[in-house]
């Protein structure tokens, strides 16, 4: 490349401000590692007028994002707008249709259209680049992708969404319910207005997608992808996860088996001693098992200005260096779509939270059904005693499969004893 | 590159034997990360016909391992001999000169010789690389020098060395002191017949040069890091860093302050709440403050064969898809010697444990001597009751000056009361 790099910035939210933040603050130490001086010479952003704290003086303002694929003065184009669709989906496939070497940190447009455009990409040389579109400031997808590449993966998973990540931590410190913390989560700006895309797992899912892909050198296959959110983890699952010596996490957890890849994002139990656990508030984890490596483990801010926009500018930096690799990390050509695993089909041993009425005989009705589906209880525990009365069972079971506990729940919800549908958090065999 | 990718390794031990069983196991994985065939053309070894679990059929065999350099059918050459002079330098020099890439896990030679190295290394337009010379598997450099390339680094900490942290970890498991845990420890190959390079911090100082240079943009200066072991500590410095909230990690720590840069390995108190105190046994970790991304850690094992041919392997690929980047992640010419700031200077906060004659007084004295260099005291505990007879003293300070703090222990041990040397832990503020 030049000795200069010509950036143009689609998006000037959060994450575009923190790339001009960067480039402004770091001019010697990027041209030092990028072999170039990097400019911003054009921009597109919602509103001109807002003071994003650096000085737009003298960069170029399109009103129309796409516009910065035409122009000339723009040799790597950054969409920072978000969206799986709409000017974000057609600012990347113009640029890369000619040749423009694209940066985005959209996990929700690389979930949904990553195949095609890695094959975009490809036919026509242009990088693809997207360090921000998972875990935030964590250098995940080099590592996976380059630090790893000698390895065979045979499982990735993390915590990769931080809004949820503080929700659970925050449960667990203080004792509250979902909604509360949420609202808290809200007001503190670590939750969105409409949170669904967070709290129901959809974004977890994105990048799950994505790191999957990565992984096992398959196609992006987000539709496949099992997802639970949290919301309806109560504060007694989080006090019983810990008499139990875990704690609650939101998952996502892609893991090769004989039948395929299991990919999937839900709540999940995990032991109190590993790294994971020990990941809280709006922290980021990842997790890689690789054949020759074995355990990897990574840490840091999933989201937030500096964090994301650190993750850009080391792919700018990429990309003027000349350092490329194929998207998703081999040439698409090579890509084997390698089937999900389903679910119902997946193994693991699972907590199990049933509210009853205290009656005699409802434990001996429970074991039956678990027995009849043969899945063997470690543990039962009865909580509170009050005859009549709603009472809590707290069951884990070991190793069984989804589709059989799913069967035996459905029957106890059914028992004329009852009194709520039960609630079921699988535990993580990490 | 070519199509095929025909590599020479040099030094047929552990790592050797490991990258040999990846390329073996992996011929197609690679070949879709690398876009070459990676073929192993040409080895050197101490003995021909030891086993390595691979055949080395077909493979041109040389005793003196320079002669690799000179080798036509050899694409990259892998140094993985070791030792920071004779053979191992003399092969990475020569095939540098030849404009052939070098892949080295080779630390110490790095450490000692990596300016002069990297400068031959960007004169010939010839790569070197060494992710498996830090931290093993987890590729940190690549992290580091890439993904947080848009970061002004603050800090950079970790665990570098799995056979001390294995020694501290089973200290504080089982109870037991230093030489009988070391002496399980080699019993089980976790640590080597002469262990001195890795207890005395050796080793770990050598990685440390390497990541400072990488996260500071300095000349590699490992004569100017402070190096102290893990011989010293007892079972009762263990005990008390339980007691008061902290576990003792081997840490090596490259800090930028206002004077310079503190270079430092020594054992340290970490917090038990933090991911680092949570990193046992043979792993290693990384812990990297950027002003960007803030804290982001990295976590796996730091040695064996899997995990340091797994990184090695990551070079060839890099190597294989022309992805360079500059020996230190900038051009020589723009590295900057940045002084040592000496430990005498450094601030922080002290463990002291003193053994002394519990008589009257003592405290006092002890206390005297502390506010007389101005050192102010958090905690004091006095341990056991024994008039006349030796007990123990547990101070933890308030930051402190280095020099202050040796200055008053020089004082304490001079007391007639004064029954052993007393000793000093830092205390790390993570």
């Amino acid at each position: 490349m030049a000795s200069h790099v010509r950036i143009g910035i689609a998006g000037l939210g959060t994450v575009g401000a923190g790339v001009l933040k960067i480039i402004k603050a770091h001019g010697d130490l990027l041209e030092a590692r990028s072999g170039a001086h990097l400019v911003v010479t054009a921009v597109s952003g919602r509103d001109r007028t807002k003071d994003r704290g650096v000085s737009l003086d003298g960069v170029k303002w399109y009103d129309d994002a796409r516009d910065l694929a035409d122009d000339p003065d723009v040799d790597i184009v950054l969409e920072l707008i978000g969206g799986s669709n709409g000017v974000a989906r057609e600012l990347c496939e113009k640029s890369l249709a000619k040749g423009k070497p694209v940066v985005t940190a959209n996990k929700a447009l690389l979930a949904e259209h990553g195949n095609a455009l890695a094959r975009l990409a490809e036919e026509n040389n242009a990088p693809l680049a997207y360090e921000a579109a998972v875990a935030g400031g964590i250098p995940i997808i080099k590592a996976l992708r380059e630090g790893l590449a000698g390895n065979a993966i045979s499982r990735v998973y993390g915590i990769l969404n931080g809004t949820c990540n503080y929700i659970l931590t925050e449960m667990e410190e203080t004792g509250g319910e979902f909604a509360a913390i949420l609202k808290d989560a809200q007001d503190l700006g670590y939750a969105e207005a409409d949170p669904s895309f967070d709290i129901d797992g959809v974004d977890a899912a994105h990048k799950l997608a994505i790191l999957s892909s990565v992984a096992y050198g398959t196609p992006v296959d987000f539709s496949n992808i099992y997802i639970e959110g949290i919301r309806e983890v109560s504060a007694a699952d989080i006090a019983s996860a810990r008499e139990f010596g875990y704690r609650i996490r939101l998952l996502g957890v892609a893991r090769r088996t004989e039948k395929g890849i299991e990919q999937r994002v839900h709540p999940c139990m995990v032991r109190r001693d590993t790294t994971i656990a020990h990941v809280n508030g709006v922290f980021n984890a990842v997790v890689v098992d690789g054949d020759f490596v074995s355990e990897t483990s990574y840490v840091g801010r999933g989201a937030g200005e500096g964090p994301t926009a650190s993750a850009v500018v080391a792919d700018i930096i990429d990309i003027a260096q000349g350092r490329h690799t194929p998207t998703f990390g081999i040439p698409v050509a090579r890509m084997t779509p390698i089937p999900t695993v389903p679910i119902a089909e997946h193994i693991g041993c699972y907590y199990v939270r049933l509210t009853v009425h205290d009656k005699p005989g409802v434990i001996a009705d429970v074991s039956a059904v678990f027995r009849d589906e043969n899945i063997s209880i470690e543990s039962l525990l009865q909580r509170g005693r009050a005859s009549g009365e709603a009472v809590s069972v707290i069951l884990v079971t070991h190793e069984a499969k989804e589709d059989a506990l799913v069967r035996a729940l459905g029957k106890i919800e059914n028992f004329t004893h009852s009194v709520a549908k039960p609630r079921m958090i699988r535990i993580a065999s990490l």
